[in-house]
């Protein structure tokens, strides 16, 4: 196994502020090694909903998926944010294909169970079609995925970016050596959002959950950093929180280790 | 030249009711040859601009297209009513994959020069990449495809659903034995929208020209008939207006001759 697949996850700043999107897409093109872009849809979806009029529930950080919800995140991850993203790097001359987890059946997921919280129409994930993915990927074309998946009977599912991020690096680590970046706005974990120059340079999981027992660690953090270490005790080497500037050096990132 | 390939087309109004959604795409699963789906977004795209005080301008049929109408459209078109197709074609197995014109850089086009109407963000085609949509269809992944183009340089664009038919019939002609299919909520055109039982079993261009001459002909019949014509200057030799129950005998179906 010497072909190296790099998965990057970008997260809502860098999605809502057009100028960091496109320097984030100039940096994305530049990455030698095979690709593919991870992305959710950020304040977007919430923007879209509150002027629809359809109110906005979270649990915990987690979005409560009713029918409506459903069709506003369609829309704006599997629509208007992955199309554009598309198109932009079409113009960059990276060839690639925008896909959902309906799309070539790549993702499926199971409808969350009703358990104390109804979270709706969100997914967890059951398969990924490694096959059809890495024949993309052969075929040089960079597949784009939104964080939307289907449960193989019809219905679409809301489904955390992060989350198909880890579990897209965990099934094609059977093929590639896989580099899993979570990238957001700065270039790694923040000891304090005080001084964002100074970056953790690794983050162990106990480290992690002692950070959360204090209460030290940023929400929008928690899946990223979470996700990433199901990444990696699901075989994946190599993962890491990064910015744009360092996406493909990897100075002053925050690597996961376990 | 001995692989047939169908390319049906569906309109608004078939799209607009759920039942009528569900009753074609399985009419459309049965299909026995290689297929793609092309849709437009009917009066979805209206319906939520108008929920979003976007105001919708059309002139002669044709819709003017702004910066916050294309965004409402790549929403539409290329999210909520491709994602949902694919979902459900997939409840079907029947595999396929949802791709607008700037995935795989399958459609390109111009924006539309400005002469007496400024059309906004619209595109006129300039390439289709026959190829990258013949080897979906060789890995037997149906392509559904939405009703929205790139110009190569970033930018997304409105195409009309009917034309993306035609130019794709043309294109693929040189690969498969094409049946174009315009398929909408009457197996074929009415003599008068009085007697929906009388359909004309063949239509020629000098007959359709006369019936807009004296004004006898529906104003959404007219881009139907008019890309079919086109087609078959392009060398497609199988054109027609059908309806949902005959999509495959073409019983009652009203062919386009020259």
């Amino acid at each position: 196994m010497d072909k190296t697949l790099h998965i990057v996850k970008i997260g809502g700043k860098l999605i809502n502020d057009p100028a960091s999107l496109s320097k984030f897409l100039e940096a994305f093109v530049l990455l030698p090694e095979s690709k593919i872009l991870v992305h959710g849809g950020g304040s977007k979806a919430t923007e879209l909903s509150a002027l629809l009029g359809i109110e906005t529930r979270m649990i915990d950080g987690r979005r409560i998926t009713n029918k409506d919800t459903l069709d506003v995140a369609v829309m704006v991850y599997a629509g208007l944010i992955n199309k554009n993203i598309v198109a932009k790097l079409q113009g960059f001359n990276l060839n690639c294909m925008g896909i959902c987890g309906a799309d070539g059946d790549m993702i499926r997921a199971v409808k969350r169970p009703v358990g104390e919280i109804d979270y709706g129409y969100v997914g967890d994930i059951t398969h990924i079609q490694t096959e059809r993915i890495d024949s993309l990927i052969n075929a040089n074309i960079v597949p784009i995925i939104s964080a939307i998946s289907h449960d193989g009977s019809g219905q679409l599912l809301n489904t955390n970016a992060d989350t198909i991020a880890a579990q897209l690096a965990i099934a094609l680590s059977k093929i590639y050596h896989i580099r899993l970046s979570y990238c957001f706005e700065y270039p790694g974990v923040l000891y304090d959002l005080g001084t964002p120059e100074l970056t953790m340079s690794s983050i162990s999981e106990a480290d992690f959950n002692e950070m959360k027992e204090v209460g030290s660690v940023n929400s929008g953090m928690i899946p990223k950093l979470s996700n990433g270490f199901d990444a990696l005790k699901g075989q994946v080497k190599d993962v890491s929180i990064c910015g744009i500037e360092n996406l493909s050096t990897r100075e002053r990132a925050t690597l996961l280790t376990l």
